[in-house]
């Protein structure tokens, strides 16, 4: 046996592991009764720690070493770096740090529930306090075990190789045009009628007929998993058991259907895997830009788009029993692309999402170097708020105690959704210049050759390339602004 | 740490991998889409891998003995006693026989399935002949190693200490009423009108609700578990997330009513075992046996008797929407407490099912000893059929077929069923006696007081002693069948 065999004998059991944890925290979300709660917790934190003396064994380092010897075909070489990437992170944080971290998270989340509903930041600040300090314990950790900038370490979790000098550039590209189009949006909208509420009672098992008709309409095979109802909506699961989530209120039917259709994007991309790397790093989907790109390509740039409004407002018609002016697709179309600067990240419309994400950029940069107290978040988060989007913040429930990305400890997180809603729309204009005829197969409900075309160029290349080798085979070119850009444009001032 | 301390540290582990392992099987049964069925087997193979590992380390061995030489208390004594028998278990049986038979059963549940649908028990007798050649082999390494009679070696892994003399003993205790007993409860019933058949439409959502109130009139907390729906009704979980299942069809309630009341009294059980004593082989529940006796107490003891019945039927009257002659207390009572010999196991009523698991117990010691080969077993079938039950078996199906069991290689497993019945007979009596107005409170719908001195006498002893020490504890005798003898006479002669 090669030393490369024994470690991809051993990162299967761990993949398989990864999938036992999958389905508990689907179950966790889904299904448990609070009272099992506590057991729950313990059977996690056992098989994570398991897995970590898997990763963390002396004889691995040695077989990742020796392994670069063995002829490598080149996903086994692809393979072999994944299998070091999370190996380098597993290593560079002492075993007591992992689990202080995991208790100071885990209860910061809980002090949040609380503090949050009752906007009381003076009650977060001790147990998120702690989150922070350990958080840059780990990050100056993973600073010097892999020789890069802290936050870039912290990025790489979530990200692989990106940088805080790339999302400068990036983010730069955005702020450049982003304030002036919102501008320009909002005139543009003002000129026009303002869309009709499509308002009424829609009855939830009429939501769910219709959120399984879309599903299965893109392509989700009901044989290989489950849509069910959750708090927040999540894709959780294996690429062979994907479960999905969406929530129902019965006075309004997009949420759900929107949900739906975003968590259906990250459904498909897991489900295309390479079945053949089941279990192995290289297997995996590459990252949370490329997978936000999978959700926003479906939930912002096919589905609130007019070809898939044409075809869908006939079935909501259907569902509910409904007709007339609020359920016309034009109406619709604008209804479901409004223009809104508001205080909530999730509720954002995707014109504005982009400063929801910048200012948790440099907030979270502030904080985790230290130019920022945690005294002085609430301010400069009100700061943020009117300078980005023109929006007075009247609270910190919906201020900077809005989100559980920081109380969880995951800094570096919040870039990926605005990576994500890039490179959504650059495969997307790529799709169209290879689908010519696109809008009018969408408009038949016919997504065959849409997701066909992703399955080729992004889903089944898992994590074989970077990010932008990915995005450079798929599109001919690296992560940028520019389609994102005209594709605000054309749809938001372009009209 | 002592050698003690560190085998306690161990087992929590696996315990916690149990846990987890519980879990997923619930979701298996229960949630699961059929294209999940292979990843999950490698998620449960992989973490009962490593559970078997860490059980089998050469080190365990040793702490298992020095841990002797510790202060133990008696629990403490109890829970090394515990592990040392899981540890036997594991230990007896060389790797690739574990791996080959769990093969071999995978494979001969699959064909099972399918030749029990088509009575095909031609196709069946091939991977059916390799689930036994490989369970004899396990046997005998079982009997070799913990120098005991081999199918004794089998029974202690459900029904521990249990062994076929003391089997033949109390099966030969029942042999020597039943036949005759059946024969008079037929004779009483035809004297007396048939009752009538509850027949009607009972809606799913009516019948879901009902469950919940009884189960919720039982002590069960929905906190701290779930009722769902499965195919075959079953209680899994762990104690502070007990899952138990159900069944409904349109056309009859009392299935599904008495299967969520079965598994309630096993779901109380595994809620009421000590929670100091979560993860450790002494907190588990003592064994199939006293499982059995408590879903026994509660569907055939308390929930078939008159003063349950009382109790139940205005609930179900209002449920329905219904009245009259087929749901008045004293027509249901008849009726859920009919005699009828048969041909299914799982449909048979008290009377006639010790005779089923006799059937089995005698052949499966026979196929084991190469006494009956599997050619022969359809005839041996349909010939202990016929002189246990007088009934004909018309076809496999219906007869040797129809278990899932034997292909699963559950030998050892089918005595504790009546076991179970005998054991709750001898329970409702103690607690007949020790509360003397129990059928009043019953009557009243007030379970707090049979449930709490079933907790104290039978939960909260989990594996401290073994079942006939609990059973002597709990009502001055150990298990025999004079309590379940006088039961069935009680109620199927003496009206």
């Amino acid at each position: 046996m090669t030393a490369y065999d024994d470690l991809q004998a051993r990162f299967h059991r761990i993949g398989a592991i990864d999938g036992a944890l999958s389905m508990l925290g689907w179950d966790e979300a889904v299904m448990m009764p609070d009272g099992g709660s506590e057991a729950r917790a313990e059977q996690v934190a056992t098989l994570r720690q398991i897995q970590h003396e898997m990763l963390t064994a002396p004889t691995v380092s040695d077989l990742i070493a020796a392994a670069a010897g063995d002829a490598l075909d080149p996903w086994q070489a692809a393979n072999r770096r994944e299998m070091r990437r999370r190996w380098r992170h597993a290593t560079a944080l002492p075993a007591d740090l992992v689990g202080a971290l995991s208790r100071a998270t885990a209860r910061c989340e809980m002090v949040w529930r609380t503090a949050r509903k009752e906007d009381d930041f003076a009650g977060f600040k001790a147990s998120f306090a702690s989150v922070l300090q350990l958080s840059r314990e780990a990050m100056a950790a993973k600073a010097a075990a892999f020789g890069i900038d802290g936050y870039d370490a912290l990025l790489d979790q979530y990200e692989p190789g990106m940088t805080a000098d790339r999302l400068d550039v990036l983010f730069g590209e955005l702020a450049e045009f982003l304030p002036d189009l919102l501008d320009r949006a909002l005139a543009v909208q003002d000129e026009r009628p303002q869309p009709l509420t499509p308002s009424g009672q829609f009855p939830i098992e009429a939501q769910r007929q219709l959120s399984v008709r879309l599903m299965q309409a893109l392509g989700f095979d009901f044989n290989h998993g489950r849509l069910d109802v959750s708090h927040h909506p999540f894709t959780g699961g294996i690429p062979d058991d994907v479960r999905l989530t969406t929530r129902y209120r019965e006075d309004e039917f997009a949420q759900a259907m929107m949900a739906t259709l975003h968590e259906t994007g990250h459904a498909l991309y897991e489900r295309g895997l390479p079945a053949s790397w089941r279990y192995q790093p290289v297997g995996e989907a590459r990252g949370m830009a490329l997978h936000e790109s999978q959700s926003l390509l479906v939930e912002m740039q096919l589905a609130r788009g007019p070809a898939f409004i044409g075809f869908v407002a006939p079935l909501i018609r259907e569902a509910f029993g409904v007709e007339g002016g609020p359920f016309t697709a034009d109406n619709l179309r604008h209804w479901l692309t409004r223009v809104s600067p508001g205080l909530i990240r999730v509720e954002a419309d995707e014109v504005c999402y982009p400063a929801h994400v910048m200012l948790r950029y440099r907030l979270e940069q502030a904080l985790l170097s230290g130019d920022l107290v945690i005294d002085d978040l609430p301010g400069a988060w009100a700061d943020g708020m009117m300078t980005l989007l023109g929006v007075e913040v009247p609270d910190d429930r919906d201020g900077c105690l809005q989100d559980i990305h920081w109380p969880g400890g995951a800094f570096g997180y919040f870039p990926t959704y605005t990576l994500g809603a890039m490179a959504a729309a650059q495969l997307f204009q790529a799709v169209r210049d290879a689908i010519p005829d696109l809008d009018v197969l969408i408009g038949q409900g016919d997504f065959g050759p849409l997701f066909a075309w992703l399955g080729t160029h992004v889903h089944a290349q898992a994590s074989f390339g970077t990010t932008d080798e990915i995005l450079t085979g798929a599109t001919g070119a690296p992560l940028s602004a520019d389609a994102f850009r005209r594709h605000l444009e054309a749809r938001y001032i372009g009209d």
